[in-house]
């Protein structure tokens, strides 16, 4: 699998200098945008270079070695290409053009035929209808369309931690964007359309082994294999979110239409993934702004949480999301409510803790020493105005305090959304965008927490049983 | 009322040069910030000027008439400057001060006391524990604390036509400085604390008369008279949003310890809002990010939404988001739907509609008038992603056929918050930020207009029965 994401050699079937054409699009930006510097070569019917890339009028005319195809052609060609890798020795095959299964008994028919060459020759096909893989740490990426003026949102930034199955090229762009705002960034991208071999479950596991990779977020429209799903996603120790859509009939009738899978019964769906111990998020939105709780606070270990702010309504506002969300707001100690009063002059020590607006730094700083070590609070919801350049630099030091006491905080500043964005990629620190967002950041911390809880007690029972063992997924190469 | 909003002169009382002093900031924002031009009397106890303010030791000590009287001094002092105003003949006061009623059993004696004066002299009083007003139209303010470095967030830019009735300085913060991107902008703000004498009704009432208004928006920790309170809603034209925290008991307790009132039972509070046709909204951000879909679009009559995209994995999304919401995706005819495919290169013609990646202007607008020209469609939720220069330039189009066509579209584009929030104000055109505002903002304007027609047929109703007529909500000057 790690081919697909470092090949060192590529050719791209359907590149040309026609007007319009994608596949150039693709020479270019590898040849051009991106600091990967692998070969590639463009395979048309003139045999024409694209952007510096060698062109060729066959597969079987390259002269070099080539680890990995992606096709970008006519539906109708795609079989032949096919063959024309399998023939050349190509093993690894990223098909990008549509008009598959989506695609009436038609497309049905070609996609039997590329299935039937697959299995001959032992090929691993991603695709149809998609967009490849995207390797945002070494500058690999084999989407269509991206230009000179879009290229550096998507190959421009520096690489994180967060790797993607998405079924979609619309949801990569807002991640990607969205991501130059954050204080996380992608990693790996992976679009795998209509999932002809290469499935969610085959890469959750390479995810899983893969040392760049702390969280796994996906965007599904409908899962192929639910067995194999659940046990692989029950074997992974790495945060894994979701977002299905076809919640309706609705919903999953647009599904349909665009990647061809028929959408899952939302219950069942819902039931897999309590079963495969995966987080549901509820909005795209949520795949790219809860990531960064895991990968840069530490987990959430129970529900009680402590909320202070220096801005009296958002207390109450925070107090009602947290229990409607299932978590408690911690019960202070007299004791711990006395030192809270003697760090200064605060409105209000019981949770919400109401700091008042005129508050020093010092005070902030005995305020999370006292909640970060006090046994009656396993996490924080801070909700610190941004009204004085000192609470920025308040929230930098709650950061490390978080990390040297081992308890989260989900932070929000009650700012509106640009002032924070800013803020957040300035100081590079994690804010929320929102209340409903921080509680949601801390409820999937907690959630997390179960399911690992979850999965080593399952593991743990299977041990215990006579013969128990590994029986599941096919091995990736 | 109106004097609260439009005076000619106020009387600052408690403004000093003491460091830290709050009366201070007050004078500073009305003599040297703002573009109001009325004269400003600082009273203490050294009767010195403050910040270009002439100095009184006392009310009675001024020469001139006084308007208004704010009042922000230490609470024990307030009842006896309450007595100075009504011996100047003040009328009008805002109590600025906190520690009265949320301030324990002698916060409630001082409370007495004023509420005493007040009706002995037919004095109107806002407060205490509050901001009092902001009259961004003819930059009047008497917020405290409002800095140098923040004031344009406050006065410095245009006025709009949403005012907000706001029991919480925290939200108004967030709320200017959300408008601050916004197509939208406020009109007034009144701050109401405690609520002793004004509330939530009576300034509902003096809004609904203000022609500058045209969307109310309002953020309650309690509402005070229900009779009243749904009474005055019920007679309104203009619509009313409403965000109330304390859904829950811990979220009601931390209400009651800001602004002293005992948040209301949750489900009486929504069966009042009913009742008064005043709609609920479920976030803060709802308050500033919905009022636009008012003020930027004709009102939605009908359920029928149709959706259309150039990001296909929206079309799900969306699709499930209406539906849950109740709205219905618009069923369109095959008639309709040959039209669409005749515009060019459509993928999906069915609702939702799946524009693909390349598209012209020309099919953009063709398709906006075929959609919104059809009896099949009550409004639209467009889902175009800024991956190209022209998609702004069509969603202006939009805005103008909507309003020709008199439908409404609640526009997202499926990008990077900080990227829509961007071409939003610099484009003048009413974006939401996420698939979710979008089919909040298109459930809100359907709301409205089902609570319009209620509204209607219970006045028609009340004219029918005998003896029908008026008999609420005392008058305010």
């Amino acid at each position: 699998m790690d081919t697909f994401f470092n090949p060192r050699s590529v050719a791209v079937i359907g590149a040309s200098n026609s007007p319009f054409n994608l596949g150039a699009t693709i020479c270019r930006c590898m040849n051009e945008y991106s600091k990967w510097d692998g070969t590639v070569y463009a395979v048309n019917r003139k045999g024409e270079d694209v952007f510096g890339c060698k062109g060729c009028r066959a597969v079987t005319d390259i002269e070099g070695d080539v680890d990995l195809a992606v096709i970008i052609t006519p539906a109708g060609v795609v079989p032949d290409f096919v063959e024309q890798c399998a023939a050349k020795g190509i093993r690894r095959i990223i098909i990008e053009s549509s008009g598959f299964s989506e695609g009436g008994e038609e497309g049905r028919a070609l996609q039997r035929r590329i299935d039937e060459t697959a299995r001959e020759h032992g090929l691993r096909i991603m695709g149809p209808n998609c967009l490849g893989v995207l390797n945002a740490a070494n500058g690999f990426s084999c989407f269509y369309g991206v230009q000179p003026d879009n290229h550096h949102e998507f190959l421009g930034s520096e690489s994180g931690s967060v790797s993607f199955i998405i079924q979609s090229g619309g949801i990569v762009v807002i991640v990607l964007e969205s991501f130059l705002m954050d204080v996380v960034k992608a990693n790996k991208i992976v679009s795998i359309g209509n999932k002809s071999d290469i499935d969610e479950a085959d890469m959750l596991k390479y995810f899983e082994q893969d040392d760049s990779t702390q969280v796994v977020a996906m965007y599904l429209e409908n899962i192929k294999q639910g067995r194999k799903f659940i046990e692989t996603a029950r074997k992974m120790k790495k945060p894994v979110l979701v977002f299905k859509v076809g919640r309706t009939s609705e919903g999953a009738r647009a599904a349909m239409s665009h990647t061809a899978g028929m959408a899952n019964n939302d219950a069942v769906f819902d039931m897999a993934c309590r079963q495969a111990g995966v987080i549901r998020v509820n909005a795209i939105s949520e795949l790219h702004s809860l990531p960064k709780m895991f990968t840069h606070m530490p987990p959430l270990k129970g529900r009680r949480i402590a909320v202070f702010t220096n801005s009296g309504a958002f207390g109450g506002i925070t107090a009602d999301l947290l229990v409607q969300s299932g978590l408690e707001m911690a019960r202070l100690s007299k004791d711990t409510q006395e030192k809270l009063s003697r760090t200064g002059q605060i409105f209000n020590a019981s949770n919400p803790i109401d700091l008042g607006p005129a508050i020093s730094m010092q005070t902030f700083l005995e305020i999370f020493d006292i909640l970060l070590s006090s046994d009656e609070v396993d996490g924080l919801l801070p909700v610190p105005s941004l009204w004085h350049p000192m609470v920025i630099e308040a929230i930098v030091e709650l950061v490390k305090k978080c990390h040297h006491y081992g308890k989260p905080a989900a932070i929000y500043t009650p700012n509106a959304v640009h002032k924070t964005v800013n803020y957040r990629s300035k100081y590079q620190v994690p804010l929320f965008e929102s209340p409903e967002e921080a509680v949601r950041a801390l409820k999937v911390s907690y959630q997390n927490t179960l399911n690992l809880a979850m999965k080593q007690g399952l593991d743990g029972l299977h041990a215990l049983l006579p013969g128990g063992g590994e029986k599941t997924c096919a091995g990736m190469g």
